[in-house]
């Protein structure tokens, strides 16, 4: 049995998609409970919507509330019973495996990373990272998507390490591949970061490719994609702007039109199958890596579809003993 | 007159597109001399295609060849006979007004930027920058685009004072808005470096509007973003990469369905019109800004058409006098 805790007070429109995906997934995976953590009577409210009847779901309450506002720096010790912190405490405990939240991000790594009020890092950990999916068909796995602004080289090594644990851990892909995120392909391109870390990763153990770009990590040309935590959110929002552009864009010259508007009902579905690869709800979360446990961050506008995946990962990472994966692999 | 020296010999597939895009221009604008820089005869014999009667334009031989895979460092004192390095001696010498090339990026960069072999910074200047449009429709401005892999907070604020002047004076905007580039639109996002330039851009007379991320950027909130060349780069590649990945895969699905390919038939103008806006050649190329002359430097891949629009960019950085305006503007 997994037991899941669930931040059901986390993403902007808390906490009907967290407790709707926290249905989703009860119903849908076998062998998992679900605690769903936060303030009880408006949990209840939303759970009785449903027919939760059978399924494997409970409320833990917490009476503190962290908001996407919230400084993480003020409230990671001010609030010691908001929904974060109760639900990285039970993982930490052994009350439950993971823990999943659509929460203020910087709240959730910073609870998550400091022993005294959460997990700590696994010895040896430098910084914790968060593994990042790229929503499109090759999905690549991109380490630091965000978590860490400034890096020195010998973390982008341990991504490396984290991230292909990971990955080896999940997909079963044996060595896979790692690149180092660069503007340009060939070795000596990139800032001082990169090139100290392209040593460090070429004499690593890792399946190490060299540097890359962009276009080689959405052609799938590696399952892992290192970078500092600033570049790689650059990279991750620069892409999801772009994407929404072309797609604003193209609704915009197509209802201009009506023979385009007639030709895009017909090809409606090519277009919906396009859009669905590119869901970051389908995504779901990112595995915050380094931590003593198993955490899941998702974003602030999951869906429920974005809740259900998040657990899944979730259930998935404590399945394949991730946290052992990684102290290890580290030690 | 305008006279701009072009480097017949810069692009891919010189000096097809290189040629054919000079002869564009000299049909196309009035008041320009164009001279075709490289080998002589494969110039003349590309020339001879093309009926340039009655045309201002000229060879001039250039004896030595700088590719796309030579070493920049290596050929910047090694190769004084380029099309690059006679280019840009023209520049110095008063021969020319501008130089336009589709060459190696860092070989040009450093010819101009090396008062020794070439043009040299202008008084006050820390580094050179590559001020990039962005192929959507709001064509916003990011400096710098990939001349400077690592920068001190002293350089971001200098490109956008740099970015700042050359905006105002092509556009006629009147103190363009600038934004710095983060991983959050909130003071205080970003990494050291982005957190320091954030205090001097604050304390500077631009209009500065803080922190951007790039749906900002991409929706028009600013006309200039200030990022390093290492960002600035990895951003201008994902947005180019996962443009190039949505058309392939729209493309794909909507070839494996019958009734998906008569709707795309029927909507092929709307897509043309997207496809075309987000067409890099109609940039055509990015001034080299603080260097004393005007180079513009287009892409390796660049057509006729990307070398037609990269001339007219070098003419109205000419005529609107935009070395002396950053010159005057950092004094």
């Amino acid at each position: 049995m997994t037991i899941i805790a669930v931040d059901a007070m986390g993403s902007d429109n808390r906490p009907a998609p967290d407790v709707a995906g926290s249905l989703l997934a009860a119903r849908d995976l076998k062998g998992i409970t679900i605690i769903l953590i936060g303030n009880e009577p408006r949990i209840a409210a939303e759970l009785n919507k449903y027919d939760a009847s059978g399924l494997d779901i409970h409320i833990h309450h917490a009476n503190e509330e962290i908001s996407m506002i919230d400084k993480p720096s003020a409230v990671i010790k001010s609030k010691p019973n908001s929904s974060i912190h109760v639900g990285i405490r039970m993982v930490r405990d052994g009350e439950a495996d993971a823990f999943v939240t659509a929460g203020n991000t910087g709240a959730a790594m910073g609870v998550a990373m400091l022993r005294r009020v959460g997990l700590g890092r696994i010895p040896g950990v430098k910084r914790p990272a968060l593994g990042a999916v790229f929503p499109i068909k090759t999905r690549p796995f991109l380490i630091d998507g965000g978590a860490n602004a400034d890096c020195r080289p010998e973390q982008l090594l341990q991504f490396g390490i984290m991230g292909s644990l990971y990955i080896e851990r999940v997909t079963g892909i044996k060595r896979p591949r790692v690149g180092l995120m660069s503007n340009g392909s060939e070795e000596g391109k990139g800032n001082t970061l990169i090139r100290e870390a392209h040593a460090l990763l070429q004499a690593s153990d890792l399946n190490f490719v060299g540097n890359i770009e962009p276009k080689d990590f959405a052609n799938g040309r590696v399952e892992i994609a290192v970078t500092d935590g600033f570049t790689g959110n650059l990279i991750i929002k620069a892409s999801e702007a772009i994407a929404i552009y072309i797609k604003e864009r193209l609704r915009e010259e197509i209802q201009a039109s009506k023979i385009a508007t007639v030709g895009a009902l017909l090809s409606r579905n090519a277009f919906k199958t396009v859009a669905n690869d590119a869901n970051a709800d389908e995504v779901g979360g990112v595995p915050l890596l380094g931590v003593n446990g198993v955490v899941v961050i998702a974003h602030g506008s999951s869906s429920e579809r974005a809740i259900h995946q998040a657990i899944i990962k979730a259930k998935i990472a404590v399945e394949h003993k991730i946290v052992d994966a990684i102290r290890e692999g580290l030690a």
